[in-house]
């Protein structure tokens, strides 16, 4: 089997990641940076640095009730390897958790306009992914906070627009608001850095993994091992016996 | 189930972590910080977030050849999405690939010195592990790096201490002189930063994701599916046919 | 969170699957028929059993070349145990490695007739899930074992009909002859015992498991820790350092 | 990366499973006799077959409250293929889940006698793996059916007889009776039919496959997607906020 690369490779006992020496990065990169740096080739500026970093920490919790989060601790809780744990809770991300990032990014970098895809959405009556939320009706604290920086830090482009438009549109066309929720937000910043929606998933899980790995040591640190649900949390509808 | 936690809580339907509000962390911190926030309840200094942006960054990217760079890379040639392709990644992480900074970082952190740890290590004719590499005799580059940025910052302790007392005790009593490899220079950096050994695989997890995801993309981007070996790679040895 | 579930119960202790006591299955049930009975509710036919089997060890082996097999290896080879390197080999199913089962099955259970099956698919320029093979042009040799056991046992009904008219329309419209390959006769197979398409690559999985088992097996017993590729094996074309 | 094997060889186009043709399996295998072949390289007797199949239908199913039943439920249930929500569910099983057969086996094939192995886990106030169950006291119903069957078919060897010893020696030093479990009674099983130990997660892998099979697929098609906790399963005890 052959590899062919352009991320890295060898020269002398050292290791060179595009192009530049590791040894290097270590002293002088920040993780971000280096993130940035692996993936583009190139380093960030300083407002790309920033909006990376914001995007990232926009994922880091969701609370112990979602399975990103229950699902590495349940895998510890059995008796298994923390990167085992983590490889679970990766396992989890999807189309109904996290994965609107992609489908989001998916669409603001398409060539359709923010008004031809609402329109073909509404006729084929489907959700526009990264529109709407449970509870927030008017906002979404955590997106406002996302286009504010990018706006401060001049990295709010076509995307994030259009994404705007995408939610005028959808109210002018169907007379309903709905907001841009975080995976919207995160697809858009996406968007604006150069990134390919195809990394949606890849930038929530690398996001995702420090409150994964914050819940698994919690759990094997301060709870019994095995975790199981009890009888009474199941309702058996099958023969009677 | 029942989940106790001191990770995150919701009130009003905005989301905290360790007490702060995620909002304010997007806004405020970068993303090395929010993993030392996320793991340890309160903020790094500077010099701090700096040796952990350090050490993962020494981690991000160890050539195509290792199994957490083309694992990912199969899974994904396979037809998978992205996610599964990273866990697969996470899954390749064990005692041979990654797993020596737990196992030194458990050593750097019992109460045995370096003394102990070096002749009960002799007396049963096992590795000490972090001692020793394929290739680099005289010193590990990657290590002296890092050594040198902690010593720099001024987080270079008894931890980083405890490792050098650790070869030169060996080199004392074998005779033989072996380099303080990366995974034991990265054990000692995260004992320094006051982390549990326990989380040795999960900051080498966190460090290499980036890498797995550069490595993904690549592959999906410019190779055709499914990745399988030759027959000419394989020698059979069975039944005669 | 609450389970709703038809497939087991508690009474007295005792646990009941689909109305059956475990310890009378244990008792009077091979693996197989227990397959299709915690899956369908009921017990299988003899017929029935026997075609299920044949699909399974079908299954069970391609040679250590392919994905599923040697990616367990790798994952046992880094120091994991055995459940972890058996979980990165189901992750390497996919679409292109014995997905096609799952979308051949998807075509042989819709309402679309072989006729339309082809002309859409010609039209589209799009490649039928299941038909044709890189080596076998004539027959694949699996293909007509599972066909003429079918047959044999009388379980060759409308679906694998349905495939063999698929060729035929195949052969018709494009003048090109391509084998009903492995992955549509266990579609077909499937299909005929009654099972959704949707469960394709799980039954794929569970019958590949055993051949994972074993080359996870022999390479714990007889090979090294630690697989990686040579530099040999990677061609650099980053940029110049 | 040279693979060295004796599991599988192509010839001619046809693969070949420990020197016999994958077709002829196909024809005249049923899937444990598969199983059994492909491991050992020799075709199970009548009795082997049958105990082997006890022994994978014993492990298939343990209700949904346990974690190889809930998470692969969820993973499915966010919006992932079948085979990676199965991946999740391997990873769940672990030294409190299932791993007793390995360390039960473990003990079994060592050079140990019951009476050795009694006396030193009492000594250093260590649990018998195999040894007592949570609701069974007198006898564990599972481990009576399979130790019956094996004795009426003439495999209750010197494993199981070991099995027995030990709960003997344990209740005569101890005072205390514990029963033989399902773990210990398939690790004995698995010892007669002189599989290594090193064996035991895969074989309860193996078992227990069908049984998350069947529940993906009723989460699938009965259940909304994405399942999360409720903000009440959540007890925070962290900082004030």
């Amino acid at each position: 089997m052959k590899w062919i690369t352009k991320i890295s490779t060898h020269k002398k006992g050292a290791l060179y990641i595009r192009g530049k020496k590791l040894t290097k990065l270590i002293e002088t990169l920040s993780f971000s940076e280096t993130i940035f740096f692996i993936l583009k080739g190139k380093l960030p500026k300083l407002n790309e640095k920033k909006l990376l970093d914001a995007i990232l920490v926009s994922c880091v919790e969701h609370g112990v009730e979602v399975p990103s989060a229950y699902v590495p601790r349940v895998i510890i809780s059995t008796g298994n390897q923390i990167n085992s744990a983590l490889a679970g809770g990766l396992l989890t991300i999807g189309d109904f958790h996290g994965g609107a990032i992609e489908k989001a990014a998916y669409y603001l970098q398409s060539n359709k306009s923010a008004k031809e895809i609402v329109r073909e959405s509404l006729l084929k009556k489907e959700h526009i992914p990264g529109l709407g939320h449970k509870i927030y009706k008017d906002v979404d604290p955590r997106s406002k906070v996302l286009f504010k920086l990018a706006k401060k830090i001049k990295l709010s482009g076509k995307f994030i627009g259009k994404a705007q438009n995408i939610a005028k549109e959808f109210e002018k066309n169907s007379g309903k608001k709905l907001v841009l929720n975080i995976d919207m937000a995160i697809a858009a910043c996406v968007s604006e850095l150069g990134f390919s929606y195809k990394l949606g998933k890849a930038f929530f899980a690398l996001g995702r993994l420090p409150g994964m790995i914050a819940h698994t040591y919690e759990e094997v640190t301060n709870e019994k091992p095995y975790r199981r649900f009890e009888e009474s949390d199941v309702e058996y509808i099958g023969p009677k016996i």
